[in-house]
């Protein structure tokens, strides 16, 4: 059965031009009706107008959202505000509802002026084109992604699923990503904002690829209200898995990166404490420098955790690498050398035993590649 | 006229075996006379057991300090403090005097149980080239440096001399690190903590490589008090000299770096809020490896701002990269292709003008290259 959208939700993806290569660069996601929405967005200081734009519409129905790639929209001034309004105004037009109707996202390159004119003129093909089916929105919001990233969940009769972009500029405070989802579960926008700020909060929180914070970070959920009934609790578990699968594809993707690793961090005093240690590791210029080179040098990793923790116990700690105890009870310990191999793999998990607590988080990197800096290092000019 | 050490200060650098190559591994500073001294260290919750050794010196008088290279001796346990107890012991039996009076500092990989052996059986050697040529001990500390890192200033009639190292792990918080900073002015410890606090801050805590704190830093500043009288304030801008010199020295060493950048942060609320600015640009991974590119990347200077401003006013907001506007008044401004050649050069400065105050304060940091990646990426099996 090929996946598609919630019941109401319909979406299409189309080649404006913005990005000079022809591919995809325009999505629309339409509700039937003016729908209940949430949304959280970055608290980077230098936002874009988009997210501007797309914050001041909290708490009032939406009808649909409009994103590009290959141009973040971002610093880009009163020109930038301009074409924010310009696009909205021509959904508008088109769906016939109110521009405070119309959600926007852009991802890209930052403080390049946005041609909204080519969103405009690409309108007309998008609206023909909608359709149930995500995959085309979920092509046109990928920048250096390499892959699509969808993900779907069910609940009760309900169904939850989600597009995304991500690949690099991707730090906790949600990472440099867009996140598309959708539901037909009948929640208000009361109950889905705390929902949606959840399940941000365990997922897109806890991956760190540069440790990067972007000026772009969106991510909408919006309901088409035409599903029966669901358990509350049922619904933000389903969300948060549809988040966490999606924050996994991004660092699968993450630019430059060779193998996604799980930090897992065991035993803080509380989970506040130990996703700050899992994000100060998956941070670590070093370890992930180590880690692109499978090598077990594991004082990256105790280092990370005591710029955290400024009275770190070491004798409670306990480090595993790939399933290989490398640190334990103060002390160096068990092989190196079988660390290193098992590190060649392409997912693994470094275990963080800090104390004696069952409080464990999860925070998920990759490794720090030569090609995430030829991949970074040029373009602008 | 040959640079030494002030009088009453003596030093050698001697090869142990610690490092496979041969190298000078073990170096000995000495003075005539249980000294005064202040020190700073890492605050770090993996601290090194030297660290923990030498911070508890603090208070009382100094007449050695034994450092080697090639091993961090950190996380190695109950072992690390042995090694440490026993190199101290051979150091004061030696020197005939009080195992107290006898500071230590390592650098190298972190988890290497320390040959304390080693360095003792080269004591012997290491006594017998005392001499007040400073170049031995500066080449003995050298870990991936490439350079010997030495700068000295006066003030009235004395000297202020200083041996350093570090090239990697090196953030603010003192940057892994270590410096050795002997002067003859005859201030006593409560004089030459303060002063020595005051110029780490206004250096060492101002370079950023990797954003990576290290479990090793240490900064020690001793003074044999055979020079006249000098004026405190005098001598506290001459020992901030000496260190900003050798903080510069160690950025423009830095693994993998080519280029040497100076992050100016104008305009800010006050010097604590610039720093904060300065260090999250010179720590941004992305705008690091455009600067490797010579890529005017502006907007990842931006991203790095509003990550610490969460109400960035970038209408207030001008960068300059290598002296070629690039954004102000809100806006892109300027001709980035022209920043993009002025970025070519070995040193340059980006401006950040955030705002209408006079406060300016500079943190240097270098580009990310993919030499940085491979040199950290292996080692340790």
């Amino acid at each position: 059965m090929a996946l598609t959208w919630p019941q109401g939700i319909r979406s299409a993806g189309v080649a404006s031009g913005i990005k000079s290569d022809g591919a995809l660069d325009v999505g629309l996601l339409v509700v039937e009706e003016p729908a209940a929405w949430a949304g959280t967005f970055t608290k980077n200081g230098a936002a874009a107008a988009p997210v501007e734009w797309s914050r001041s519409l909290l708490g009032s129905p939406l009808r649909a959202i409009v994103v590009n790639s290959g141009n973040a929209n971002a610093c880009t001034g009163a020109a930038g505000l301009d074409a924010v309004v310009a696009t909205v105004a021509a959904v508008a037009d088109r769906l016939r509802c109110s521009e405070r109707e119309v959600a926007v996202a852009s991802t890209g390159p930052i403080g390049v002026r946005l041609p909204a004119g080519k969103i405009a003129a690409a309108l007309p093909d998008a609206v023909g084109q909608l359709s149930d089916a995500p995959g085309a929105m979920a092509d046109s919001i990928m920048t250096t992604d390499t892959r699509r990233k969808i993900s779907t969940a069910t609940v009760g009769g309900c169904s939850i699923v989600g597009v995304a972009k991500g690949a690099a500029m991707l730090a906790p405070n949600m990472a440099t990503m867009l996140a598309f989802i959708a539901t037909d579960a009948p929640l208000d926008a009361l109950a889905l904002q705390p929902a949606l700020n959840v399940a941000v909060k365990a997922s897109f929180d806890r991956i760190s690829v540069d440790a990067c914070e972007s000026t772009n970070d969106s991510v909408f959920l919006v309901s088409s209200g035409r599903g029966p009934q669901v358990d509350e609790a049922g619904f933000n578990a389903a969300l948060t898995a549809v988040c966490w699968d999606l924050a996994e594809q991004m660092v699968r993707d993450a630019e430059g990166g060779s193998r996604l690793v799980r930090i897992e961090i065991t035993g803080a005093q509380d989970e506040e404490r130990a996703v700050a240690f899992g994000r100060s590791v998956a941070a670590s210029a070093l370890w992930r420098a180590a880690l692109h080179g499978a090598d077990p040098n594991w004082g990256r990793v105790l280092a990370a955790l005591g710029s955290v923790d400024r009275k770190l116990d070491l004798s409670q700690m306990r480090l595993d690498i790939a399933g290989h105890v490398v640190f334990e009870h103060g002390e160096p310990a068990g092989s190196l050398s079988e660390a290193a191999v098992a590190m060649q793999a392409d997912e693994f998990t470094v275990t963080c035993t800090v104390g004696p607590t069952d409080v464990s988080v999860e925070v998920l990197t990759t490794d720090l590649s030569p090609d995430y800096v030829t991949l970074n290092a040029g373009g602008m000019s």
